[in-house]
């Protein structure tokens, strides 16, 4: 049997596996990513497993026959994944791999190939034949996650701002659209200080379903910033693309970009408009498949190499 | 004898101005935001008082005999002036302004007129004939303040690990500028996101000297920048232009947009090429001498009008 878990910023999806890949029994838990301290990271692990356990009752495992493979966030941070292992020394064996290695394995069946993971942030990941991997974007907010739901509630908040101050944005923009915008930012001046002083990457997120939704109702403005996201969206899909997209195995006609995250499916349109020559498609498997596939040796250990930076 | 005192986000200047506007004695301190609560401001301007009694010895007026006029970064908080107000009873009176009204009636001499100060953030101020004023951009970061400091760290930024993800910026990127960035901000994907994680506006805009310099380098990414600042604080100027450009009285040729904050001298010849119709200048008196002015009831009462939203 394998333990999976899936540790986000914001939630943990645990499941235990039978050997030939069939979920016995799946439990949750609030996020853990590293960044929080790996000592914060094992104690959700150990409550996702307590509730397995409770639920397998007299048929659960002992800890020292389940091996574990997580992906979490953050897990390149000097230091806290090991420590994590350390913590967690009841368990048979650990294997950390980042958050976006599971989502992309699992995309690809543990093939070769790429996936961009577009949520409240934005990351992509490309697996090559001989098993290494490169990673793209995921710098964080605000100085990454450019086309995320993080990003573009940003775009509109600093366009919305100028447009009260007089500035007009390139297109027109609706009073309707202005007014949702501000019923969650707050309406005058001051509450939009004060609502931006606390906001987190997630608040800025949580204007973005308002621009999906007027961009689905044909908002001039709305349409813009979903093309714009869909733009940083391409240009990071072009870096992760094959380097000679003319020979065959590698042709990006065949070859997909995996999308997933919440903002994938509204955003597929406009990828689809602004670069036909990629082969978007929506992955619809849940990156503990992906980590299954890791824990019974049926996709690549995880070799990111580091980008040179100049 | 007027106490006058320009309380800043990270700098308090305070001075003591004879009957007749002359510099009697100054003193300071660190920076007191009524965002930091109206206690925090209280003991601030008690503290320069005490510089200002100790200096003039036994010839120091009484509490009860003095006036204060002080220009403050967060001033139209709700509730929080009255409640300095009310701190500060030992003093004769205490007249709260904006921060940047103060730097404002200074460059004007008290007159109508416009100013735009340009340093970590970006607001922008404008004095009518009728006394009225309104304030443009001051959202904040990263919401706001586009063409300021920390506005053209994040542009560095952003630009810069796009760089390193493989996607180019519009203009070439010399690895002389991307290494002085990263001898800030860290050289790596960690480093760069740990730094991001902890960074205020002010370590944003300790990267906009760097552009600065390159720029006057003939770097041509970093021109790239400089003129994109430009654009933004002419777009900002343009609202806060009369509206009648036409008339005599309100011709932009012959009404400076003043210009005030550590970035203005860099960005002039940006600005001057980009809009050669606004008359730009640099303003070379300090906000204390606009506060002197009020105090004086030589520069009219501020009376900020609100924006409409929508």
């Amino acid at each position: 049997m394998h333990f999976c878990l899936d540790i986000g910023g914001t939630t943990t999806r645990g499941a235990l596996f039978s050997t030939g890949g069939k979920i016995l029994v799946r439990a949750g838990a609030t996020g853990a990513a590293l960044s929080l301290g790996a000592e914060h990271a094992a104690g959700i692990v150990r409550e996702v497993w307590q509730q397995i356990k409770h639920t397998k009752g007299s048929e659960a495992p002992l800890e020292s026959e389940i091996g574990i493979v997580a992906g979490i966030a953050g897990a390149t941070i000097p230091g806290e994944a090991a420590k994590l292992t350390e913590i967690l020394s009841e368990f048979a064996s650990l294997r950390i791999v980042s958050d976006g290695y599971g989502a992309l394995v699992s995309a690809t069946n543990g093939a070769p190939g790429t996936l961009i993971s577009v949520g409240t942030g934005l990351t992509g990941m490309r697996l090559f034949e001989n098993g290494d991997s490169i990673a793209g974007s995921g710098w964080g907010f605000p100085i990454g996650d450019q086309g995320s739901g993080a990003w573009l509630g940003l775009c509109a908040m600093q366009d919305l701002t100028k447009y009260i101050d007089g500035i007009a944005p390139i297109q027109p923009v609706s009073a309707d659209f202005v007014s949702q915008i501000l019923a969650i930012s707050g309406a005058d001046r001051f509450d939009i200080l004060h609502w931006q002083k606390n906001a987190k990457p997630k608040n800025y997120a949580s204007l973005a379903p308002v621009v999906v939704k007027f961009a689905q109702g044909g908002d001039e403005y709305c349409l813009s910033l979903m093309q714009r996201a869909a733009r940083e969206i391409t240009e990071l899909a072009q870096t992760l693309l094959p380097q000679n997209p003319t020979s065959h195995t590698d042709d990006p006609v065949t070859k997909p970009i995996w999308l997933s995250g919440g903002l994938s499916t509204p955003l597929l349109p406009y990828l689809k408009t602004g670069s036909a020559k990629i082969n978007w498609r929506i992955s619809r498997s849940e990156p503990l498949s992906g980590l299954y596939l890791l824990a019974a040796g049926k996709a690549p250990v995880e070799n990111v190499i580091p980008r040179a930076v100049v």
